[in-house]
């Protein structure tokens, strides 16, 4: 399809707009053009926005988590056709390299992370979708965008976070930092039968909208009390058995270092952008494991599935519904966690 | 404590009863005396009382599953004291023999399932808990016995099958066969994030109790539909990612082969009085794993926890309730399924 | 390349023979066609040679484990290039369906064991090679193809059952039958650190070289002890820890169940044709794991890296060589197990 | 056994002295009393002697890795006698608390490491042992003390490192620091089959003994080559993909993390005296799992069985004998890195 249309271009730190630009075309035979649908914002396009992820360069579309339908495809695209609605992996994967055969999508030699980093993203009408074979996920026909449009990235990140957190069943999973990761990660730990979750914010309204959608058991904040003491308390005295931080911040990272008893985990699913110090010298003894990555997005049928029968509902994370036509104002809102913004949804472009 | 005390006795295939015997007492310095407060009739004992069960010598006290407090203690028991109210483990462990340090407690060298089987049980008034120091799990105050009653046996079973068959979250589980021990199978596997838990039995009462209490989420009862087919098409033609077999017999364990996708698990924890015929001549190819095995009973403490915080409820399972004067009833209505007993929980004897 | 080739071609039952025919052609995309430096002989050509596999069509070419060098791709082959010399997989694998995305190749949706089965295979002087992508590894260029020339079958295969064995550092593992499937799986085995690994047959060269080649560290002909009792006595009286079956018959895998240990694996390459009378009635207390099926072939390049370094040869297999013109009677003398041939090479056809 | 003994003392920060004290005695009912026949000095030790470890109070007897002949019992021990040759582990184990449970000795809630710290160590004639029926490993006649003496700490932390590092056959293995426990990493990594392990060091005697025994296959001196570039083109540009920390130090550390692929493990088994600043602005999307902790030591049973087997052999590291008469002899030269020590081995004190 040939023409223009409308994308939010990030042309360096601070200066976004809403520009009209190509639409984009097929470039290697797996590739497929994809109508976008539903897309979102996420906290990562609001660090490139402010110039905190200087790899980037302008102009560039933003965006890498969304639904879409499928409006043409390569000449070696055969797993999905014209006319399916998808939920596009934020990981691009081909599936046949030494990392992709291992699982670990993340570090595909030729794809990654790329939309609205590497490549032109999904906050657009239209969006060029490479290895189109392994990264579209049908989305059934009993399903909503919205029902679904986590799992392209932040449910799978918190996915990710539960499952290197090591949950065995019975035991107590401390989430540190509730926002849309950290909410994804408590939902997600559920599939591993923790006998609680901890939910521990410094915004109470998150804390209270955690136990409300049911994501946690019991919500901790700092300002109110002392966490590490509450947690030994519901612990036998031995702290939390996982922990998972949702930031990529020194404070959520060492309050869970601080609460994960003995043998424990600290699962890390934030995005840092400074060096942490690590008291190896009282941490050696603790027999911790620290685990972190970018997620590789390698369950998301499974997700789909869990969401169709309805054992994980991440709905209620999305508090706000726009038009493309009104992006701006949702970098704003979201970014700057007005209004309650937990997920801004955006619907496609109205003339 | 010297006296007598009231406790059901096998004397011998088709003959038990309610006899006047010797209360027991310390033998070893890690044995405890408890007195049962609550207990209930296994599907083991009945085979045991038919005769099916040649190795267990008359006279004998039968019963494995109980609840009781602690009313004498050996010299060497230090993790429990007189007065503690506990559930008490099938499984009789050391801790320190080859298998145990492995967590195979199904298998310790001086412990394993005794109760009722090679050693008095606790269908009686006291009862003789050897290695005292790993089998008692004190019940939270805020517990009663018939809260946690099942984890001594047929929840740590289920669980015992629901983690041998290797759920991942998002798959889909068959439990073959809906007893007591099968309903504990799905709620255990519940632990592990299936998509669904897919029951299947021929009394269609076990089927809409399963639905009805949450344990499955869909019935199929062989005598109305086929159930390969109606499991193919649940799971894109694939069948079930994992199957676990509850009963012990040819067809439900056949059942489970056949709906078994290949890659798959069938996890068995009936327990068989013949052999069986495995077709190797297809299976060799199928990337089956069949696991079976007596229950090790080693996450007690988190069943109880789980069941704390409401992650697990068993007590619908407990459809009868009577004191130990009436044990030869419940022999009678359990042994034979009637009344729609599912089980029959024994409470102390009323003089 | 257009033309004719040499190539041994199964006509029914009983009837094969070295036939003139065309040389294959690219049919798909990601098609190649691979020229044939060095092929074997497979005990399953030899299973399908007596009409043991009624699946084969005549004609059909035999043969599944090759290297050769690639002499054409199609237009969609973009991991190896024309002049690669490779070892090919036995298993083909698109990487992208719901059971390669799970490492299950075995199961794959467009592939599986095709070669030599479904499709034509490479006892020719050519071969089409289909998901070219995934299947072809490149031969290092400090190794010869009889060097690697077992990855693309019998070793990957004695590396599946090895870790279907579940074997941990410093266990006891006993492989019951001594072909080159079983060689193989020792040789796999001693990639977990077992203390000892128990080579068990009834043809005493086979033993004779599996201790001669460093595969095995004891060697029990059944024809001179009692292997039960021998196992028990090396292992403190528990038994093996993991088994390994590598016939795919009654009483090799009879002997494997009576030797393991409680709470072992007893993983199964063989290739049945008939059912087997499991006896669950004894097995069902016992804790066993019993695993089976088709080899995955996931590890080749690791393989290869290890035979690189020389942490596993494999070559002492190859007793007999001779060029694809002798191939009738390498089926003749190993399919005969004669003249103590445990693997023949068959090297290219000699105008 | 009334009396005295010799023992090495520690009185506070570089103050050590060869005292006459009174021989231990039992205290609790599952004590041993312990004929030291063969001890060791530990880095540790050194560590304690020059105060960096200020919770040890004096006077302490210090010393935790030995071998002994059992002299006297407690009434509750029963799984050694009086007369048994033993190795008894660094890590006192009740087996009965939450983390023995759970396999994490290191954690034991009324052991952990003591000998020597917390309570009195083996650097003596006389040792007592506590629950003894945990932490006695009889040594097969075949075998010296000598040949079993590293179970008790350094193989056991090195086994300790390899597990945590979760090797995979034919991966590259990488230990930063070619210490005596660096040494038993390198072994220990062996027993999961890796295609290779590099030693790095910057002693170039370490290293050249660490190839001499086979410990790894290729050694990299800093001084020499840049190590990330080596390690490189060692694994297709990748990295290694287990690394092993054995120092404790910031520059082993950060190497291990320079050298590890994507998806790696570094695991540390050094002791940290300082804090480390671990660069999480570029790790978070490494999808790296850092390990580390004190050792469980829960395998030495399998490890005596591998030196049984010839599969292990640490002896050479032992360079160094002498009766414990002279071990503040050893403190020097062992302390001092002085005369090519590597592990000091004290013999009985001659009269």
């Amino acid at each position: 399809m040939q023409g223009t249309m409308k994308a939010l271009v990030y042309h360096g730190p601070e200066n976004i707009s809403l520009d009209e630009v190509p639409i984009p075309q097929i470039i290697k035979d797996d590739d497929a053009i994809v109508k976008v649908t539903t897309t979102t914002i996420c906290g990562t396009d609001i660090h490139i926005w402010h110039g905190g992820v200087p790899e980037v360069e302008s102009p560039r579309i933003l965006g890498h988590e969304f639904c879409g339908e499928i409006i043409e495809i390569g000449s070696a695209v055969h797993n999905v056709k014209v006319g399916d609605r998808c939920a596009i992996s934020c990981i691009t994967q081909c599936g046949e390299c030494f990392y992709c055969k291992q699982g670990i999508y993340s570090h595909c030699e030729t794809g990654s992370w790329i939309f609205g980093y590497m490549i032109d993203g999904c906050q657009a009408e239209y969006v060029r979708v490479p290895h189109a074979n392994l990264g579209c996920h049908i989305i059934p026909k009993e399903l909503t965008d919205e029902d679904v449009l986590c799992v392209a990235d932040i449910l799978s990140t918190g996915y990710f976070g539960a499952e290197n957190a090591n949950i065995q069943p019975g035991e107590t999973v401390l989430v540190s930092g509730c926002g849309p990761v950290g909410m994804c990660a408590m939902a997600a730990s559920r599939l591993w039968g923790p006998a609680r979750v901890i939910a521990v914010d410094i915004i109470q309204e998150r804390l209270d909208f955690a136990i409300k959608n049911g994501y946690a058991d019991i919500a901790l904040n700092p300002k109110n009390c002392d966490i590490v003491e509450q947690v030994k308390k519901l612990t036998y005295g031995r702290g939390a058995d996982r922990c998972i931080e949702g930031v990529g911040a020194a404070p959520t990272l060492q309050l869970a270092l601080d609460c994960v008893r003995p043998g424990g985990n600290v699962s890390v699913i934030g995005v840092f952008e400074k060096p942490f110090e690590l008291a190896m010298n009282k941490l050696w003894i603790q027999n911790i494991t620290l685990s972190m990555g970018l997620v590789n997005a390698n369950r998301i049928p499974f997700l789909i599935e869990l969401i169709k029968t309805g054992k994980i509902n991440m709905r209620p994370l999305i508090t706000h519904h726009a038009p493309l036509n009104d992006i701006l104002k949702g970098y704003d809102i979201f970014g700057g966690k007005k209004d309650n913004c937990i997920k801004w949804a955006v619907t496609p472009y109205e003339k």
